[in-house]
């Protein structure tokens, strides 16, 4: 069997205290947001990149542009439209450009803030004019193996879609490769695919994800069935807890895009909804596959704890054996250490070789006896 | 990684037996109600003020004005103005003002029990004149880091709002400052708008209270993981108390605030549910990190365990290593002290430092046998 | 900290094995029924009372009229009266008397066994001429602190309320002073908030059983921090067990006052509708409580046991301490008893100095590497 | 308190692998249906009895006929009669009878199959000419105490019942007895309260089994806080797993029974269905019992580990303060045991006598110190 | 009782880490097709098999024609024929074919890509022109007694059924000979018939799994009850790892099933709603029995826990015995071999003698106190 060290360090060696790396989720920025008015357009959450940067691409089946964007006024001749506009934006911390997005595009302020607020709950919003929503997206391509968390917003309108990212843009870059090169279906459809198509971008890096836990899985049911050791119980905690976290981001999905199923709203063409169940099964099937690796580490779990009981049993019974044999031994020998005068046996000559029978004798009914016992 | 030790202490010295301060909240108040007629104004809970305060804030876009009142007649002038009135009811044992407060807005009688006892479920109650919400607002801005719990209620009218604290006056000073400064939309909107406002600041509230929490299991974490002792225990103990305690108070919120968003009701403006919809979103969030903060905790129990099982297994190896070498040595230095008259290796020359070779040869075998059972 | 031999010991004296008085909810008795025909009229349960006592009771907000029955023709003067009539009935092994009640008031069968069988599951059954509601009662004013149950059966009709008891008259003597004097609201109401007010005053029961429950809990959490020993885990089993037997009775009630509250009967105004749904928020309350306090039960449990180990652990170190630093001694000692004549040792005159000194130097070079390990 | 000595060894005497009794429910004979086309009518299940019976009752308000018949033409004559027709078939083995009946009542393949199949999940099917039930009924009246499993099915068509035993035909005796001397309300009501009447029984069955365990329960409460052993663990596993294949047979019964009365058919008469709401009462009633046994049990076996590790501790506690207080009085004695021609303290007169004062010293402060730990 | 030795090794011997088996259904495969465009027609899993093997069965109730297929073109002939085409499609690497029978029938591109892709969840499509289910199977006939998962997949058209299976194409010969056989129903049915027919022959193959699984935990009860030992620990980890695998490819269908009976579709005739509702059926029973089969493995987890501590216990009370006992004899004796000159019970005859009795009279008393404390 392949032993941990037989790996590349990297892949398992997940920092132990994993809490401080995902608890910020509600961390000070929450909080001083506390007292605020609602709808304040403020951006909670760390300022990844530099840069605020903005992509436009408007296509339809016959023609496509790209363009980079510096300000609201940019995008105006774009709207209103037939083709479809997309219009990326990378990087929060700009908030006065959301503001002017958001009057341009008529989006409720609440909206505006959750789509700045990086700290929320995947939400999902259906008004007339759009559909908004908003969800984590996981990465675990950093050299530490952690899991980011990033919080990613779409807005589908009648011919646009809004994507909001924190920091990763190549994230969408197959998208804007198939859109470039018609490769796909994505040119010969409206805006409510490339809004589907986006978020099945986001919804696959979970199966990114869960591979590499899978992996970890892997060599620690190796490592726990073949040599129990003190680290084991951090990993597989780190383990479980990265299943926590992945759950957490993942659950209110499974809500959101049962209700995008269902709901009746002319943003979302028929032919769509299957596409849109499609995403639904993905995110069940994920959902099940962490419920199924939980199970899994607490079974693993289980099993170390048995391991190491188990190891703690051979280290008592070995003490045990060898206590249990010379204690009395030695007691036999201090008798005839002894230094009474009148100590018969001390006076017959065959007594010393006599002893050591009786010993050896004693040591062979215990090993007997223990042997007995099944304690080797 | 950072110790407990050089962190404030406060933040980490719960009380060990939380319980006391958690479970008053079926006490002996509730129980000396048992056989009173149902609808019985009468104040249950601690009386936490000196005087009961009244302040009344009436505005509408234009205008603020703010008043202390001594008296329920006073509120008469501004009752059917088209003007928002907020009255703000602060300290509960007054149980008179609360009855003519009840008799002149044609309050239910259970209503008026509901909100002078404070023990109760937080429950939510429509009629067609008035909405009532009752709810627990935690606070942890004590020295001793304790969880407090008040009840606050709150009645919405056509265009007034009743609010009703135990205490806490200063927790809705950011919404008179909005209000007094025209900061924000509260005063753009109805009473609606501002009963909305009234129950944000309450939600957020929890937010802070599990911040601290966060902290807390992070300082455990880092513990634990480095070193566990007894005193843990009682630390993970009462975070698992705090977080069932903040879990009990927010729980029937849900429901409330769910029911709150569908209830087809004249007084709430279609525009304001958005508002609703996004208090049910954080409600449903804190439910979400308490869950997440919950397993960590248990995580944190069963790491520590295992610690502390780890810790035994050491000890128990070094007593079984250091028993196993030298108990059969003690033996054979036994047999030579004896004082038989007729040992044969006795006499031999260099019995002695053979002797020595052999209990070398003995311990090494004995190290090498620990050494491949990876005791050391 | 209060110790547990500071209060009064029948506080926490509750007997160790409680399941007896627990299970025989499904005894000899009910099983005893077995192949009898359904609908007969048989008392299952003890006979808790000598003899039957009937109360009659009508009133209107006018007049009152009290008076003890022997009959059951003795009520016909008092049915047909626009008065609300209160029978009630203490002591069910009368069974022919209500049989025939159940002629007059025309009471399915069904129901009369429901009443006479006192180890049913509490039921709600509705038609179109009576409410029949039966719930379990629990009570522990006893001197042994036991949890005891009594089914109390209801039968709301147009007029009339019969209320079923096996033994505790004095329970709805509250009601009865209320009545009696005019004091709250149950003059001014028909029948149904009787009805309401004496299933609040069952429900009320189960808060006074939660109290006690919540002093043990505190009683015990004081101790297990402190002082674990051995007798703690049949008290926490205990206190689990009546937790069990609490949440068992009362489960049902929030199916039957839920019903209760939604089902468009006439025999229920719709003014009573809000006591109702009072009526099913104290039992949700009441549940909240019951799973709150298993869960603190729970922690109990946990950190008894955690002390327990603790306290091993403890154990197995002043062990290994004693015995890893003196085993070595006594061999080294034992080297010196030998009886060699040959042993260069023997014969420096600083030797027996010298062995103290290595002796003296191992002892603090373990004592070094125990402190260093943290053992103590 | 009793001790399990006390009492009938065969109450408590269940075989230790019950699995093997319990899991034959999905045993080869199923497997070996694999493959066969559906509806195949064919006997799946043990043959319990040598001979198939058949016994048909007719009866109405006036008269009763029984007889024994051999094949289904016998039954003929009693069929298009206005009176209620009993076929009670007792056996399952002859597979072309059931065919026949199938085809004469025109009842459908598959149910005709489920009636032959005894290891199939208890299930309802309702079409226009019939009701179709098949239930477990458990048993445990035989010598070694096991929960014995028979499958009982039922058909209600328009004027007849049709019941389906494996083997205990003296189970539906008390019903016989009823008709024939018209006992109870069975005469006077039509087929579907004889239905009724049928399931009542088996579902009373459940009863029987629950007290039994119930005792079971109560005799391993009195033994584990007294006594606990080794063999105890295997009786607690032995009632979990009796709970365990209750509950599996009964669980279905809850979704049957509700579809039953919930069921508009005009094969049951509105006037049976509050005795079908019944019958759902005892299941849930049942249901919630065994649930309460089940955390009863769960608990049992935690105080029975608790135990266990409480006796380990006091094993412990014996061996430290034995081998503490005589481990450096051995390393004392043993100084003085040394050769070494240079000892000062070996020329002093009553150096004796101070060692042994020494060594009372010293013990009497060990067994102060153990003392202080309340170590005994 | 049987031991584990008595029986045929590879019953049990199942490989310890089975994760590695269990889990590649979400592995580099899955990852490999994000960013892909949706519907993108790519086989993913293994290639089982070297050639895909198409068979075209087309039959009524009068005529059978069977025969291999190489190309699409091939069916031609059979389409819009009245009788039932029945196509069996072998291995799934061919995508072009794929493909082209989906452009032929009008299938939908997602349908086909989750016809390709072997790692999905099951699911169920229903749209006017056909009802797509796809299943996994359980298969258990390997040498290593492995679950090996395939997938399945079916499409119900109006006088056509296409399966798709990886591998298995033995699986179907039932059905293919009750087809040419004329046995059973299947010839005088239509297509859904045969589509339920295949989809009953993939759920009977659970039964054979879990039939398995029991024999595995009847042999580890009896193991686990008589002789405890390490390896059990991962034997049980194991059935619980292949349950969690069963439930987990189990799960779905009973939504799938639930959904199919419920469904409006002309594709399904209403007289074959029975058999789907006993498919139905089946897919609970055997959910029930994984999840009796997951309690009873838990039990069984618990009882070799506890027989691992109860060793223990066993070998800590006879080193204690040995211990308590020899400890203070060797001191006893220790005492006397010091070398003193002024020992006054040296100089006593007898004292040697005296010696002998009071270590026997100590031996005596300690046993005694042993056997008090029932330690043997």
């Amino acid at each position: 069997m392949k032993k941990l060290s037989d790996i590349p360090q990297n892949i398992l060696d997940v920092p132990v205290n994993l809490i401080k790396q995902l608890t910020p989720k509600i961390g000070k920025k929450t909080s001083s947001k506390v007292g605020l008015p609602p709808g304040s357009i403020i951006h909670v959450g760390e300022k990844k990149i530099e840069k605020v940067s903005i992509t436009l691409t408007e296509y339809d089946e016959n023609k496509v542009e790209t363009c980079e964007i510096n300000s609201v006024e940019e995008i105006d001749p774009y709207t209103d439209t037939p083709q479809v506009t997309w219009v990326n934006v990378c990087g929060l911390h700009d908030t006065e450009l959301i503001k002017q997005i958001g009057e341009k595009f008529n989006i409720h302020p609440l909206v505006l803030e959750d789509i700045l607020n990086t700290e929320t709950r995947p939400k999902i919003e259906i008004t007339d004019n759009y559909i908004f929503i908003s969800m984590k997206m996981l990465s675990n391509n950093n050299p530490e193996n952690q899991i980011l968390t990033e919080q990613v917003s779409f807005i589908l309108g009648n011919s646009f879609v809004f994507s909001f990212l924190e920091k990763s843009d190549s994230i969408f870059n197959p998208i804007k490769d198939r859109i470039t090169n018609n490769y796909g279906r994505v040119r010969k459809q409206a805006s409510d695919y490339l809004f589907y198509a986006l978020m099945d971008v986001v919804v696959d890096q979970y199966y990114l994800v869960l591979e590499q836990i899978e992996q970890n899985i892997e060599l620690l049911d190796d490592e726990v069935t073949t040599n129990s050791d003190r680290s084991q119980i951090e990993k597989i905690y780190t383990l479980k807890n990265k299943l926590l976290l992945t759950r957490r981001s993942l659950w209110p999905l499974r809500d959101i895009f049962t209700r995008l199923t269902r709901e009746e709203t002319k943003l979302i063409n028929k032919k769509i909804v299957p596409y849109l169940r499609d995403l639904l099964d993905h995110t069940m099937h994920i959902t099940e596959t962490i419920e199924f690796q939980r199970e899994i580490t607490i079974s693993l779990m289980e099993t170390h704890l048995s391991m190491m009981s188990f190891k703690m049993n051979e280290v008592m019974k070995v003490l045990t054996i060898i206590a249990t044999i010379f204690i009395p031994l030695t007691f036999i020998v201090g008798i005839y250490g002894m230094n009474f005068p009148n100590m018969p046996e001390m006076k017959w000559p065959w007594a010393y070789f006599a002893l050591w029978g009786v010993m050896i004798a004693l040591t062979l009914l215990m090993l007997y006896f223990f042997k007995k016992k099944n304690w080797f």
